[in-house]
Parts: structure tokens; C-alpha cells; sequence
């Protein structure tokens, strides 16, 4: 776009680094010492960390000095949620979407991220029809010829999935066949997945936008005393996109990439996802073909539907959807619960 | 895919330029001497090239010395289809499909094309479920976590849709505000496009599989005599997308790309355009909202089942519709007769 048309527009135009400075939180599940930061200092240290320490909670996890950060671990979220701590799993990396229940800042708004998902979700998605210059909001593209003027507006974007480099994101068996397979391709394009699409979402490069899609930003019940292990952002990107899809909210993918270096074990990998590799087969088409009710008109309202039938249609696989569902009820309530104004959890525009 | 497991697969593995070699015909509309052949010498001399002249018969086309081919200009049009040639659009690049319709080698057969295409063409599509690598059949890439094992072979890919860079593929109002934007990002991708998304296809750089979808590659009447132009390839894609959804075959877009550096006049372009662009806004909702009956079984029959929506859903909008729906009825005639063999045109496998 020559001129920014839009409010909208012209704040992706600005520095997107110093955007949403008191609206972002990261959000960073851990079982261990957060060295890591150190190379990220330059980009986080303005921003507001919310760590969720995952497995024993009396081990002490190390925040190096300077960042500004709350820190919760499993006794903390028993206290905080009391019995609807339930939902919130354990030893998976699904305990993140605590962090997500509680980023605020001060004044109740959601807080902080990284140049490129602050753009991805400032500017617009177009789900209705796919455009071959990719995002037509990136800087030298544009809507193609053929490309409908009535479409041009685009939609909300409600979430932003980056990718990797390096270790790519594999399943378990494809692990095994391909040891060394590893990611070089950079490709430079963020793309609006379509409407109706469904894609498998990772949940360790990822921000969306709280006020729009936050309630259904739910990474099940996976991991200790669960069957089922790592299909926890697998979960939350099939409900987000039909959520997305049926309130005409946009999901964008590609750019940025995070590089990967610590492959996780593909042997303990498989014990964890077995069932979900034969599962989602069944899954899937469930997913693809689900409908959500016109008066189905706030993120809640869409995600107490799906949980009513997930334990319809998935029940039937196992019981552990049954209890799965519960789960996704008992997560809106303690979200309503810690978030009790309607605005903060309710379906609204950004920018 | 560390050992190709099928064929096909055995076949892409193996180096592509040497492919397709007796089976694939380049067509290249043109008004003017083909001096640019020079530049693609390395790459075209070997294949057969179907040039088809539009314009003034009279005026004769150079071609460099050199390079199989053959020429038909609108005298060689009538002569061939006699009556039937009304189907064939004069003064717009919808000409070419003229050439489509001709392509094969002496043995019946589809002919020839460039080293990506033939990747794209002979590696399978996934348009069922978004893969965040792209092409999972690239090397180096595979199906992520999360993507249904069930989905992982593929279907039949019956289009490649390459790009261009520097000068983009613009509508005339785009091109009249944006005229020096070139397009300089080079995406190193080639992405199926999903099941029921329609795309806008560009004719400029594309290749596409004669047996599983030629029937469906008409570039509809434009330019001379017509209402419209520059929306013979448009509407060829909003085509080919619902018949190739409805039959299970995939389109690709990305690579390759094509350096495109003759900029068209945009106040021509206007002229031409301007009630396409106006249509578009019932259109595209016609091709979204179109379903083919099961019977369906062929390109053919869709093709005339489509004819006959077009006929019925869009001739309100303008008589010419009802024109182009006779033209499509025109065309498959003319397929047919000049591609007796039921093998040529009919949908079956490649590789």
C-alpha cells in the first residue's frame, strides 16, 4: 500500500519493535535454568515475561538479572485455579497456556512480542481467496490482478505461526527415518492460511491476539497422567482455525523463523504421541467437517459448543475425550474467573 | 522422502530436465519477432515450441534459427476448426489456448517444459490439510507433526502456476497507483493451494498436466469483439480450481519464477478490464459457491455441467456470459474433434 488507507495500516507502517510495548507478554513453559534469554536480551528485555515452570516446583528456576518477569509453577497455579487447576497439564509443554490465562498488564491489557508477529498481527489476513504475491500487506507486494476489490480489506488476524529453521518439527517416526534432515530453507513470505484449511500448528513460535482468539488458546490435557503427549498446540490450532474461520478471523503462518537447535528424543517422542498419530485420523475429518451455530457469536460461546461435541463425536474414540472436553469447559471458567471483565476475554477488534 | 517409495516419486528424483522430454510443448502466444528465444536457448532449444500468432496473418513472425516448432497464425485457426474457431479469442493472450489444444508430439502424446514445472507437475499435491514446510516432496522438506498420515501420499497434480518477479502481475487501477513497485522477494516455495480456495492463475508462466485437466484450460473469449480482456487466464484458473477440487486434483503455485520485464500500458490495460473487474464480484462468488454433480466423472463433463451454471447463474449479469458459456460448449467440441483418441483427453494418471 503507497498510503496507509487505515489506522491499522499506518501502525504497521511505524516501527512495529515499538509496538504493543505494554500489550505483550512472552510467555515461556520451562523445566530448566533460562540461560537462553541472554541471546535474546536485545529483543525481550523490554517486554514482560510470564514463565511457567513446568514438573517439580520446588526446584529453583535461574531468570538471568534485568528482565522484568512473573514466574508461576505447579503450586502456584493449584493455588490460583484451585479445583479448575484440572485443566492445566503437567509435564507437557500444553502447561504454557497457563501463562496465557494470566498475561495482563497492570492496567488489564495483553502485553509485548517480536517485530514480525507484531506486524503479522497488526496488518490484515485475507481468507477468502489466495493471493500469489502471498501477504499482500508486505512491503513491495500488493493484491495481484484477478484479485476481488471487495476482498481487499481483509479480516482480523487473530494469530501469528512462525517457523523453524535448523531442527525441523517432525513427528516422531518421520524423526527416526530422517535423523538428519534439517531445515534450511528460509522462505520469505507470511501467508493467510484459507478459510476451511486446517494446518498443524506449533505452539513454540507463536502470538496471537488475546482479545480475539485468547479463550480458545487451549493446549489440553496432555503429558503426566494423560495418554497423550505433544499434541497439545496440535489441540489448540485445530479449535483456533475453525473458531477463526467461523468468526472470520485471520491465521497467518510463515515468517518469522526461530532457528532450532535441541532436537527433542524421537524414541521418547513416539511412546507420547502414538495414540494422537492413530487418533487424529479420526480427529481430523472431525474438525473439517465441524459447524459452528450462528448464535455461536464470542470465542466462549464457539469454544463451549466444540468442547459439547468433541464429547459427541470423539467420546466414541476413547473416553479420554470426554474428560478432555470437561477440561475445555473448566478452562473457560477459570479464564472468566481470572479475567472478569468482559472485555478482556470477549471477542473485540485490535489496533 | 529419504527413498522414493512409488514411481513417481523414483521418477521426480531423478534429474527433471531430462523429463518429459518426448511428452510436453512449450505454446507461446506473440504479436511480434521471437528474438527473446535467444535468452531461453539453453532450456527450450530441446523441446517443441507451439507458437501461436496473433494479430495480422499477414505479418510474419521470426523465429530464431534452430528450435522445433510450429506456427499457427488465425488463418491456420479458421482453416483447422473451420466454424468452431469462434471459440478462439483475437488481440488477447487468451489466443493461446489454441495452442493447447494442438499440443502433442507425433505420437499423440502431451510434449516438453522447464525444470521446476516438471518437479511440480510430476510430485504429488496435498491440498486436503495446510503443510507449514510447503511442498513436503522438496528436498529437504517432509510433512510436519500433526499432518494426518492418511493424507500423506497425495493426489495427482494437474497445474503449476509459476511467478514473476520485478514488474508484478497488476490490475490497471494497481498499476496506475503503484507504477514503479517490482517485486524483488524472491519466496523459495512451491505451496499446493488448498481444496476449495480459489487463486488467481496468471497465464504467463505455467504449465499444467494436458491429460488430467486440458479440457478445462479455455481462456474463454476476450480482447477483439469482446467486452473484456485480461481475463482469459483468470477465468481459466477460477475453472480449472473447482473441476480439479470436485476430481481430486492438486495445483501448485511458487516456483518457478519468471523475470518479467515488459511492463503493459495500464490505461490499455484499464480499458480492457474494466468490466472484469466490476464482474469479478459475482463471479468469484459463483465459482466459490458452484458444485459439480457426482456424475461429473471427467473434465469434459464438468466442463459442460460448469458451461451450463455459467449459462444459467451468470448470463443475468450479461448477455456476453451467455456467449462464453456457448463458447465453452464450442470449445470441448473442438477438443474432441481434433483429439479423437479417448486417451488425449480424457482424466487419467501421469508418470
Amino acid at each position: 500500500m503507497n498510503e496507509p488507507a487505515t489506522a491499522k495500516e499506518a501502525a504497521v507502517a511505524a516501527s512495529p519493535l515499538h509496538q504493543l510495548k505494554d500489550e505483550l507478554d512472552i510467555v515461556i513453559p520451562t523445566i530448566r535454568n533460562l540461560d537462553f534469554l541472554e541471546m535474546w536480551r536485545p529483543f525481550l528485555q523490554p517486554y514482560h515475561l510470564i514463565i511457567v515452570q513446568d514438573g517439580d516446583p520446588s526446584k529453583t528456576i535461574k531468570v538471568p538479572n534485568g528482565f522484568d518477569y512473573e514466574l508461576y509453577n505447579r503450586n502456584d497455579i493449584n493455588r490460583i485455579l484451585g479445583p479448575k487447576a484440572s485443566c492445566i497439564s503437567f509435564k507437557d509443554s500444553a502447561c504454557r497456556c497457563f501463562g496465557y490465562m494470566v498475561a495482563k498488564d497492570p492496567s488489564g491489557k495483553a502485553i509485548n512480542a517480536l517485530e514480525q508477529h507484531i506486524k503479522n498481527l497488526l496488518s490484515p489476513s485475507t481468507p477468502f481467496f489466495f493471493n500469489t504475491l502471498y501477504d499482500p500487506f508486505a512491503e513491495g507486494a500488493d493484491f495481484v490482478r484477478g484479485y476481488p476489490f471487495s476482498l481487499r480489506e481483509g479480516v482480523s488476524t487473530a494469530v501469528s505461526h512462525g517457523l523453524w529453521l535448523n531442527i525441523p518439527d517432525y513427528d516422531a517416526p518421520t524423526q527416526l527415518v530422517k535423523p538428519l534432515e534439517r531445515n534450511t530453507r528460509f522462505v520469505d513470505a507470511v501467508l493467510t492460511i484459507p478459510k476451511g484449511t486446517l494446518f498443524p500448528m506449533c505452539g513454540m513460535n507463536l502470538a496471537f491476539d488475546r482479545q480475539l482468539i485468547g479463550p480458545a488458546m487451549y493446549f489440553g490435557l496432555m503429558g503426566e497422567g494423560q495418554p497423550i503427549g505433544r499434541y497439545d498446540d496440535m489441540w489448540a490450532g485445530w479449535c483456533i482455525k475453525v473458531i477463526c474461520d467461523h468468526l472470520g478471523l485471520g491465521v497467518k503462518t510463515g515468517l518469522p523463523y526461530i532457528y532450532h537447535s535441541k532436537a527433542s528424543n524421537p524414541f521418547v517422542n513416539l511412546r507420547k504421541e502414538y495414540k494422537g498419530i492413530y487418533w487424529q485420523e479420526d480427529i481430523i475429518p472431525f474438525f473439517q467437517q465441524v459447524v459452528l451455530p450462528k448464535d455461536c457469536t464470542t470465542v466462549q460461546k464457539c469454544y463451549i459448543e466444540l468442547a459439547k461435541q468433541v464429547k459427541e463425536k470423539l467420546g466414541k474414540i476413547d473416553p479420554y475425550f470426554d474428560k478432555l472436553a470437561d477440561a475445555m469447559v473448566t478452562w473457560i471458567q477459570a479464564c472468566d474467573g481470572l479475567n472478569p471483565t468482559s472485555a478482556s476475554f470477549s471477542n473485540g477488534k485490535t489496533g
